[in-house]
């Protein structure tokens, strides 16, 4: 972790799930993330409008492309204009990936808004073999950056240890990575 | 069209939606084209194994990628190898295109399978603002080449004029998706 | 309406969608209604297990039926036990109806737990020529009881106005309802 | 088996998945069923317009309701009026059943067509536990039969065992099904 400290920018990012937590949450982290089960809580919305930081929107899961946009049109319009979209992908009948990664939503956002946009490719894919074709994807399509779940122990962790890379697999995918956009 | 035949290598698709026509249009066109509501139609798929020239087989509208690959499979055990594989898109619930773009079935079936996959971005995406961006999308999710739909007058096309590109708009998207390649 | 009081006992439902409004709203309304864009939030479901009224909790609009039983879960052991379910549909590709009403899942709730369940074929439908018999499958299914859109001017409606009976095409529904009950 | 052949009228419904063997089964069988993967097979649909007995169309697995109407419009109007429709669910991102089963298509069909129309509870369903509620509700909605799977052993069954039930479990059903719709 300390190697990935010095090599890059560390900004926490915490999910906020209650109206009553924003002040303080917000005096303690880098950017509040709004997760896909509360894209459509619109008091949660309304409330970051009045915060200073960055807001991490997540797309609802089986919200359509208009609805994610409107929902990000609630805290701009209640005051915060930092906004980060983030494409996770949506629900559907096959299980090749954990959801179906969306990446006209990418398209649409940039030609249409003035919103960045990131993918979550772990979340939505929950496998890592395509992860760097459908990394290149994303920027291809216009996405802003991406969030990619990293483990120093994947088989430690409490949760979709089958998507996250460790350590060593992070390094070579950046590399690769930026091999093939350069 | 001509100076797009001086250009480009012309070729015959057709699609085929009856076992008794696959002998005489085996022998008048260039490619033969299985369309998505045809994808589980096994025994044309099937008797499709004994033709000479390649399949264009289209995925099925609601097909996982797994069902996919099975029908590719019917053709290949039937003795037939030169197979092509489209993504077209699957339905889904939002409408901001006409079909759901997926491009995660591209970088698996390039990961799973050796079958040449290209994206038919033309019917998945209904629209013709992004594709630019989608196009570069799905070659770098390993798609090998794309299917586009071009008419010298949309206005008069008999079907999908929204999502065709007249002559000048054609040329002038090639010229830009080959500098971001290059 | 006056008529309607005579023959019904009414009762008043509001929706909640803020953690902070849920103890003034309580002493106001006989039920407080959870709707379909707050089913995945759960810190408003654990605070409605502080009320002492009862609970009406729509199903998300993409929700599963366990991720559904799960968020009934939230309130329960958060101390209110008087939770009243309701099917209201999920999305799908089809446009015939304004949701895809799911009755299997009235079905495996009255199978799997002890929660009552209403089926809301006004939202879930979108139209008002089917849902005689909608309105008798979901009791067939199981269902409790029904939640439906009556308008005493369905054309002065601010919104949903194809999906909502004015009074006289009520009493008519009820009557025949009640015919094929019986 | 014997017993039942005392109790029931027998017919046998034989799937057609080939154009050239419409002419030979037709002489051999009571009904042919087009089954879910050929609902969009216009070629073998037409066919089906010129033989004398029933067509038994199970719509596609992800077909619309006004797309299963017109598959059926192909064979009336290719000159064969006996067509029995047959709701078997659709796909989607629940995975509580094996299809979601659709009841309101059995009642905009009713409303707006007149072809009967059956609902296969077993294929749709693929859990026994509902049949009998699900059974009563496609009956409310409008069907004109079911279709359900029955096996004299289930546990040796070659497919789908755990939707099929056996000998008693099939007259325990129809006595509990006649009970409550007398």
């Amino acid at each position: 972790l300390n190697s990935l400290r010095k090599k890059y920018t560390v900004k926490i990012v915490t999910e906020v799930i209650d109206v009553r937590h924003i002040e303080i949450m917000s005096n303690m982290v880098d950017i509040l993330q709004v997760g896909t089960r509360n894209m459509f809580n619109y008091e949660l919305l309304k409330e970051l409008g009045n915060v200073n930081i960055p807001i991490l929107l997540k797309r609802g899961m089986c919200a359509t492309i208009n609805e994610y946009i409107n929902a990000a049109q609630y805290i701009l319009q209640s005051g915060n204009d930092k906004i980060i979209l983030c494409e996770r992908g949506i629900r559907s009948f096959d299980t090749s990936t954990r959801n179906l990664l969306d990446l006209s939503s990418v398209a649409i956002i940039k030609e249409e808004t003035n919103f960045p946009i990131i993918v979550d490719i772990s979340h939505s894919l929950g496998r890592k073999d395509i992860i760097l074709p459908m990394a290149r994807a994303s920027f291809a399509a216009g996405a802003d950056g991406l969030m990619i779940e990293v483990h120093n122990n994947p088989n430690n962790a409490l949760s979709d240890a089958s998507q996250q890379l460790n350590l060593e697999e992070f390094e070579l995918f950046i590399e690769k990575l930026n091999r093939s956009i350069d």
